[in-house]
């Protein structure tokens, strides 16, 4: 953990700075796979399978049997807690859908906008040691709400041939039946552009090892759009000397389980909060199953000590941080002037891990500095937006004078002509 | 001009076609061009304006000298025009902001999302022979709107040094004073990366050439966030046998006067239609100042029989148009099944040229198919959405043991952890 006493503000650009990823090696590898699969399809799945997964899943599809056999492998208890988390998620992306009234902004000529969902999406889930179930909530409860027709799922299976039960047992919980056992680049190449099994989607969501997400960002040169960039994990947290230590050591570490390049940081205007909170995490950290991969996350942790808690926000800002807890005492007014965050948790029980499961919110937030340019996902992720207008005789005989200036200024007369033949037309008529 | 008659639903998927553009040979050129401005900052843009705009643009920020002349070189007419259209689009963007409630979803548990502005967004407006001002209304007003704090626009000089009057006058009469003369992918590599004078923003803008949309499509990459991905121009016309084929002649025509490579597409119900619709392009062709591009265009343009107008609905949602005019008596019962489309033109009065201009929806469109899954640029383009959350004692206590188990059952116990703790000092307290 390194600490930082009162960074002049021209420091603050390099304490900012993430550790680049050198993902350039990267690139062949993934195109190559984008390749092969768009070329040889399913047998290619087949063959990355073996490769990747070290296992034949036999049909790429899950079966029935399976879905049923997973909702039997689910324990009573978890299945409680996911429909908890599942009604909040609910609640909070419904109260986003909204219809939007028409305007009109001149006499007899009306604008709207209408939501339209995407129709085909497809959500890549992450397999591995950790079944991140959660994700399926996130990504899918939205997908629904928005009202996608097709929403697959692709997650990689394990030694097994089967994907996790706790997925499936999710996927099919939110009324999402299309599940295929691919995984890594080979599965975003799949829903990009099709297989035999696999159908090809518009958007393709959801989080990933580099492979997946430099898979992401290359078919996006073919027309299919991403939830957006990626990169490790965040939480940036800011106190007074007033919050308990133990918590923000508690929330650190769960930030640093998610791996050794996760980034953690922590603000404050209380040289002792500082110190308070480094032998809180020492004792945390020898109880903690995953101790070794948090640890390397915290050795490039911060922690830094700023002269007010205004500045700690400034710096926040600037670092753009895809969470950013605020536990003071005046979490509220700190909150007005957060200009670059991706979900923010105010004061001493709104630990990240409520927002990661069960609050409500989404778990799917720019990372990397991104929250300075995107947004979460979120119900609008899986709409488009129409705009629609409708222009009466009054409408286009008031408006029309003005477009036919402003087409011929453009040089663009046969735009100038769409209107002035029907206003010849209104004139005869 | 090529006539389909009633095609198979198996022929819908090559008619939707459009003409693949061999990009590649692109991409290495533009490479050089960002790593080269990227590098060289300044020099580079000099460097690139003497050899593809012919000029040494002086100073490369537009004096307020420069500001001034525009001012007094756009007649009042035009002055007058493009304030309707200001207002107009005014009006509608401003509609689309909103502030949204909390939503409280479970007992102490409050979650809301609140829309801050991106801090830094740059507009491209392309220079030639057509000055775009009305892209600088399209893009400029919502940028004001949602409340962006640098806007800045670079658009290429012409032979005189100097930017088209019509987009400085535009500019600065919605309030954009920071205008730099640079064009291509130049221009978009030094708002991607910065250079001495063109400070770097988080979000570009607007549309432009090969170069400019390759380079868009390359600085993404590096974290920029673009409007969308853009290709050719794009119309596509519905009528029944009721319409004025004067009206959608000059329709077509007005789009295809965009360019060689504009897509132009017809679809009814009527074959009389359809022989009417050919008489009057070869008609109001002959006068058309732009005829020889347009002739291109028309060249490669569908005019498709359908036995219904609900297979011409489904036919346009299979190819998902920038701009879908549907000009037949019961237009709004169409408008209601249309799922993919960028912006939609009701009745026969709505020509694409009031959209285009002034009617008050937004002109940035998503082409080549994007549709399906990207929206026209609105006032949520310059927004990113954060979400909160705030849980008191009590809401940690409802849904701290959900969140346990469900990180628990991930192999997240950091996660646990940090509600546990929290659990534990509020049973002691």
């Amino acid at each position: 953990m390194k600490t930082v006493i009162r960074p002049e503000k021209d420091e603050w650009g390099s304490l900012c700075e993430r550790p680049s990823l050198k993902k350039n090696y990267l690139e062949d590898k993934v195109r190559d796979i984008l390749i092969r699969v768009r070329t040889e399809k399913d047998k290619a799945l087949y063959s990355y399978s073996e490769k990747f997964d070290g296992v034949n899943p036999g049909n790429l599809k899950v079966s029935a049997d399976e879905l049923r056999e997973a909702e039997q492998l689910v324990p009573e208890e978890i299945k409680q807690a996911i429909n908890i988390a599942r009604e909040n998620i609910d609640k909070f992306h419904r109260s986003q859908l909204f219809t939007e009234a028409p305007v009109e902004t001149s006499r007899g000529v009306r604008c709207w906008r209408k939501s339209v969902p995407i129709e085909k999406t497809g959500l890549y889930i992450p397999g591995g040691s950790a079944p991140l179930f959660s994700t399926v909530l996130m990504l899918g409860i939205p997908a629904k709400l928005a009202g996608c027709k097709e929403i697959i799922i692709c997650s990689p299976p394990g030694k097994d041939g089967k994907i996790n039960p706790f997925i499936l047992y999710t996927a099919q919980l939110i009324g999402i039946r299309d599940i295929f056992k691919a995984g890594g680049a080979q599965a975003i190449a799949a829903m990009a552009y099709g297989t035999e099994t696999i159908p090809r989607v518009y958007k393709i969501f959801g989080p990933g090892n580099q492979f997946v997400t430099k898979a992401k960002e290359l078919v996006q040169q073919d027309g299919i759009a991403i939830d957006m960039p990626a990169g490790p994990s965040e939480v940036l947290i800011i106190s007074d000397g007033m919050a308990n230590p133990e918590f923000i050591a508690a929330d650190l570490i769960s930030q640093a389980e998610h791996g050794a390049d996760s980034q953690v940081i922590f603000l404050t205007d209380s040289g002792e909060m500082i110190e308070k909170v480094k032998l809180q995490i020492e004792n945390q950290l020898l109880t903690l199953p995953r101790q070794e991969i948090a640890s390397g996350a915290l050795e490039n942790s911060k922690l830094i000590l700023f002269n007010t808690l205004d500045d700690c926000i400034g710096f926040s800002n600037s670092y753009a941080p895809e969470h950013l807890i605020i536990n003071t005492s005046d979490a509220n007014r700190l909150a007005e002037k957060v200009i670059n965050a991706g979900s923010v948790f105010l004061g001493s029980y709104s630990c990240e891990s409520a927002g990661d499961y069960a609050s409500g919110t989404n778990h799917t937030l720019p990372t990397n500095g991104y929250a300075r340019n995107y947004s979460g996902v979120s119900i609008e992720s899986f709409l488009k937006k129409i705009s629609f207008q409708e222009l009466t005789a009054e409408g286009i005989m008031n408006l029309g004078p003005a477009i036919e200036i402003m087409a011929e200024a453009e040089q663009l007369n046969g735009h100038k002509n769409a209107v002035s033949i029907r206003l010849k037309s209104l004139k005869n008529g």
